[in-house]
């Protein structure tokens, strides 16, 4: 009886925690690679509260497993491989990332990195066309009646193919190139004044030169990346529909931004209700790290000093988790940053492409990293950064203060993502969420056409007035020219 | 042994939901009538998780009612209070609002309710004075320590006196007139395009001639609402903090902004990560309707009808949340509407002054409400709106919908703005969340200056590339006309 009762209080606990209410289906558009281990946190979790995942995964992924067993299913996007251009594609982006980008400002480094994306949409065309136009493959995506889409943006695509289902979707992001998608197709407002613009590397406290800079990077990525960008899909996806759109418009009807960030991470700046910020949702607390478990592979170099170690994986997290860790040297990942965060670890921050250099910009602002140049760096800065994090008691006291941060929230990152993608299927959208400046022309959104309305008004106000005087003063100047006369 | 064990998992869920970690001290500088009923429910769960909560409170308060017993500790301001002429100052608003301001435009209420609370200055002057300028008081609160402050600024002096006691704040607040204190002193962003200023009546879809009017109420609020208000106060705080200052700068040091609506209310609009909507955190489930409980009072009118009852006081929580109840007569304060919405129940608005016509035009556009005008309404025009939210299902429908938005949040109202001001405790502040945007004077913050710079750096450039031309022209002119002599 007692047994009993303690069973039932048990599964009444386990349901306030994992039940669904309603369970669903979800059709998932991911993105390869470090941004796959961040969607598949929230996935599982979604497999574990009882809903079922489908992932659509192109045959020429490298980290999305589908061959393995998994509580996910996965449906493999129907076109013959090409695994060998993929590889020597990944391996020329590598290239450029390590190699090239790392030489280069943050504006050479914003064209070089959309320039391999604009390089890559004939790839990406190609991927989306074996999906949308594969009538039964579409025929039995149509089928399962999904109840709601998780994407992530990077890739075009995902909003095309839940726009032909049907189905309302949640997208999950970091950011994009300049932060366009959020701004022109999210609508998220971003005063240049104290908004960095993304990829730029500057902080919320810039001097009057900083937010030349930052205007300037601002029109650029408007004017140069936004266009280029979307020239090619915005027609891809008028014809995939068979009316004219564009892509920004079909982004805009996503129902929830996840974005991978958070306080701890971002610079205060304004957000609109359908943005959730998430960062973090992929730690947890570290395991006891176990005494053999690392593995060496390939050839120690000969430089190599006694007290270092070369291993081809170690377990991240437990490692930053562990309290004899001092600090992180890292490339400025978003993963790998908010690890270091959630265990509270000061960090130098080596960065190389996209994101990374304001990842660490952000943490130098907050006192938890110093940089260090990989294009100029000698070992003896590297040393002088790392001497710096762990002896400065501050950078622990800040990477403290921001995991303290992290850990102070009502609700956890990953339940947070969990709760919006199923309020979106109990509710079938979140469209009180929805801004109505999606409605507006950008004219519109500016005021401008209110502005030009009460300008001319006050100009022929002005002109009336003026009108008016010099009339009357004319008249009187001959009344009394008269009067003087008689 | 079973039985203890039971006793420690409900002390252990008790503590889940009751335990503070850090139990603190809680200082209120509240608002009376409506306000106070909101700000109670909160400093009530406060006192209920064991934190110490004290009022300063005005010994002419009228709801506030710091005679009787309650788990609040008051703190009576040290004034001799004019009972007789606080009266006549209420009847006074009480008249103007109920008689006067229903006949006027959105402009001309504004203006009313500023000049109400203008003339109002020298009352609260005298307040405030009554604290900051009276030692042994502040010298006592001083010495009390208090952790966080909990401020509702619809009437200043909260801010100073948590400035004077260098204690964080809190504020609790529905909206300030033309929403100049959440703009100007709290940098919250307000598009005009799509987002209403408060007190115009608008919604965020607005054809061109209604955003003109958004627009010119917003330049109208901007330069004289603001201005007058603030030219009083701002030398107020500088002579009481004896230090040039302005009132929107220590009001801009609250750490979280408590607004009393959420989306299920609001229209979705950019806000700020210091901002939480904790709209209908006093809304609670209806309990049974007593038998006897009703209060008769005073002469029954000749011409009632005969299904009519009059009564001095009713449990509007309980009514609203009765399965019979089918629609709601409101004049549209922000607590009513809440507990309607809370319950699912359609309205008839008849708004007078304040944010009640805003309220009501909220409604109206979510579609779960009817507007009747009480300056020209017959008994035909009520009848016809009460008729029209029973009979046609759309308005109960909408009005479902708003009550399952309410009710399908991560976290409570009441549970996210106790959080925060025990996160403002604990953190003793909450500046992670605070926009860099206070650094920046007006016109850095629209990027004016560098704007400007950008545009004298064109000007100049098609200047010295127009000069360069016009010179070699002139002088291939001459080349060319010398080549032709020779």
């Amino acid at each position: 009886m007692v047994a009993k009762e303690w069973i039932s209080a048990i599964v009444l606990l386990q349901l306030c925690y994992t039940g669904c209410g309603l369970c669903g289906k979800v059709l998932v558009w991911p993105c390869d690679m470090s941004h796959w281990l961040n969607l598949k946190i929230i996935l599982e979790e979604l497999t574990e509260r009882g809903h079922e995942v489908t992932v659509l995964v192109s045959p020429e992924s490298f980290i999305i497993d589908y061959s393995k067993a998994s509580t996910l299913k996965f449906e493999v996007v129907p076109m013959s491989p090409n695994r060998e251009k993929a590889e020597k594609t990944l391996n020329d982006f590598l290239d450029v990332a390590t190699n090239v980008m790392p030489t280069l400002s943050a504006w050479q480094s914003a064209m070089k990195l959309q320039e391999f994306l604009l390089r890559e949409t004939g790839n990406l065309k190609l991927l989306c066309e074996s999906v949308v136009y594969n009538r039964s493959f579409m025929k039995k995506l149509q089928e399962t009646h999904y109840d709601v889409m998780v994407i992530d943006p990077v890739l075009p695509c995902g909003e095309l193919i839940a726009e032909l289902l049907t189905v309302p979707f949640v997208y999950t992001l970091r950011v994009s190139i300049g932060e366009t998608l959020e701004k022109y197709c999210g609508k998220l407002p971003a005063p240049l004044s104290y908004v960095p613009v993304a990829m730029v590397g500057l902080t919320d406290r810039m001097t009057f030169l900083q937010r030349v800079k930052n205007v300037m990077f601002f029109i650029f990525s408007n004017f140069w990346i936004q266009q280029l960008d979307t020239q090619v899909w915005n027609q891809f996806y008028s014809e995939a529909l068979g009316r004219p759109t564009t892509l920004c418009e079909i982004m805009g009807k996503a129902e929830i931004w996840l974005i991978r960030t958070y306080w701890d991470f971002e610079f205060p700046r304004p957000y609109l209700p359908n943005f959730e910020f998430v960062g973090g949702l992929h730690c947890k607390p570290a395991k006891p790290l176990p005494k053999v478990l690392w593995r060496y592979k390939g050839k120690k170099p000969a430089t190599l000093g006694a007290n270092t170690r070369l291993y081809d994986w170690i377990p991240q997290n437990d490692l930053l988790g562990h309290p004899k860790t001092k600090a992180f040297i890292t490339h400025g990942g978003t993963n790998g940053i908010y690890e270091a965060i959630y265990h509270g670890v000061p960090m130098v921050g080596v960065p190389m492409f996209a994101d990374q250099p304001d990842n660490i910009a952000h943490m130098k602002a907050k006192g938890a990293a110093v940089e260090v140049n990989i294009n100029t760096m000698t070992s003896e800065d590297l040393l002088t950064a790392l001497r710096t994090v762990i002896n400065e008691p501050s950078y622990k006291e800040n990477a403290t203060r921001l995991s303290r941060i992290h850990h102070d929230q009502p609700v956890k990152p990953l339940d947070r993502a969990v709760f919006w993608i199923e309020f979106v299927m109990r509710h079938k959208g979140a469209k009180h969420l929805r801004p109505a400046a999606h409605n507006l022309t950008w004219f519109q959104y500016h005021s401008l056409d209110v502005i030009g309305f009460l300008l001319a008004c006050v100009a022929t106000a002005i002109f009336l007035v003026t009108k008016c005087c010099l009339f009357s003063c004319r008249k009187f100047g001959k009344t009394g020219k008269k009067k003087k006369r008689e």
